[in-house]
């Protein structure tokens, strides 16, 4: 009866919507910008139960075939309790029960979690983490997260805040990091860092991955070498959780693991290079399935899941 | 009927032997030195079979009374196969199926592992974890490593291989650690680290740990000095999987944990300074609550959980 879900992935840039069955197809989708809404909470919770409702209906079902309303957010959030406690690129959504607020409005179960957990749900439950009881979930993007599966579960940690893999520090004398730290993963492989890297190696300003991308793919030498660069930086930086987790997948998602032809080998062999032997061995890597919908696939998972 | 573990707790210098009960109290203890048994291993076996047999004798039980033998060693141990694979600092103990092999002379179920793992389990179920769903259990000593309790249960990764957090690197171009890499937690923090750094401090070799330890209690200054730097340096090292893991809870046990007085308060707080903000407050460091007895109470929560 109860098997579709209404799956929100709120971004800094859109926000996206989707309804998902029970193989964890997207059957209707629909996204809006987040900006006019950023600092206006009210207008955007009235806005997010509108379009759940409009949603159920294109879609051709009725509320009873709805088992709930999973939202994925950028930023600290409360699973347990539904609260989302502080979105760094989304000012005004400080201690929010959007939990409870969004229950009352639309009389359905709602759940709020994290968006890199709801990702990392997808991937272990339809894509490429399936039937892998310990993989780390990478994203690579301004912002660089994980989510990890351990002994087959989502680990949350003590206030669902587990994952924080761009900020495990990789020297304590590098740059100062957004997150108060020094010398982070992020200040090393997130976009801002990469964006620079590329501007240093071909010397010209305003250079970006994508950019970086083409001109590897028409053999470009400096870009080959910067692509180089970039994955041992990613390689090195994941020597650490290879040896802590010795985990059998890491899964990478995000911008930059499109250019997987690129990066994959040159990552792998600069964790087998610097890891112990046996966990060096034991792992892969492999691309993300999901783009875009990832993170409404992960809400029908994490629906699912609180559900069962 | 079955209430009683026989424990072994193969370290480096000695073999200690216990037999446990059910509320991980040790009956009867016992230990032997490694060295001569160290490069024959059929001898190490015998020798292990008769102390079994020994120890249950001596503590007044029937062989009915025993559920099991759980042996702990220092290296990588295929738990699942029960094989030891590989053990650093005993020579010999390369694929030794010591499982079947002690349970065909000893006609008990045996379960070996490896040893930091035993010693988790010890302090999840009866120490300083009793209760706590997600901690980090280091130890410090000449080898840095660590067992990771998360969600409530071990964590092992995909070859039993999890929990090396020594082999966390803090320094892409620090020194060569024995593991193969560079930069590891364990070569600013084992033992060879922290008595060279009080052999430079107090500009005299042959400083130990334990004489640092002294002279700090004396008041000491350059003796307080250099506890504070160990500590920095521990701190540091514990910032990446503060942020990653997001645990409740770091037991620390090893030789340097007795000095806790001079050490957790300045580990404490550079986590703080230099995690993130809810990591940063969600934990507690705490001391091991077992020392000598560790691995044997560990082999009997081992074994009941086998056989759960």
């Amino acid at each position: 009866m109860k098997r579709y879900v209404v799956g929100v992935d709120v971004g800094g840039t859109n926000i996206k919507l989707g309804v998902v069955g029970p193989s964890g197809e997207v059957i209707v989708r629909n996204s809006f910008a987040t900006k006019p809404f950023a600092s206006h909470r009210n207008k955007l919770i009235a806005a997010l139960s509108r379009e759940i409702e409009a949603s159920i209906i294109t879609a051709g079902l009725t509320r009873r075939q709805i088992a709930g309303v999973g939202i994925g957010l950028p930023g600290l959030v409360d699973f347990e309790k539904g609260a989302v406690r502080f979105l760094p690129n989304i000012p005004g959504w400080t201690n929010v029960p959007l939990k409870s607020i969004l229950q009352k409005t639309l009389k359905l179960p709602v759940y709020v979690d994290n968006d890199v957990k709801m990702i990392t749900l997808a991937e272990s439950q339809f894509g490429a983490g399936r039937g892998v009881k310990n993989f780390v979930c990478l994203t690579l993007g301004t912002g660089v997260g994980a989510g990890l599966i351990l002994n087959g579960e989502l680990y949350r940690g003590e206030g669902n805040a587990a994952g924080e893999l761009g900020h495990m520090p990789l020297n304590e004398q590098g740059p100062r990091c957004n997150c108060g730290g020094w010398g982070c993963f992020e200040t090393y492989v997130g976009n801002r860092a990469l964006f620079g890297l590329a501007s240093r190696v071909m010397k010209k300003p305003g250079m970006t991955t994508p950019m970086m991308f083409a001109l590897a793919k028409k053999g470009n030498k400096k870009a080959l070498f910067y692509w180089k660069t970039a994955a041992e930086r990613i390689g090195n930086g994941l020597v650490g959780i290879v040896n802590l987790l010795n985990p059998r997948l890491i899964i990478i998602g995000g911008g930059v693991s499109h250019n997987e032809k690129f990066l994959f080998k040159t990552i792998t062999a600069t964790i087998r290079r610097r890891a112990m032997r046996l966990q060096g061995r034991a792992f892969k890597i492999k691309r993300a399935e999901f783009k875009d919908d990832a993170g409404i696939i992960g809400a029908y998972v994490l629906v699912m899941n609180a559900q069962r």
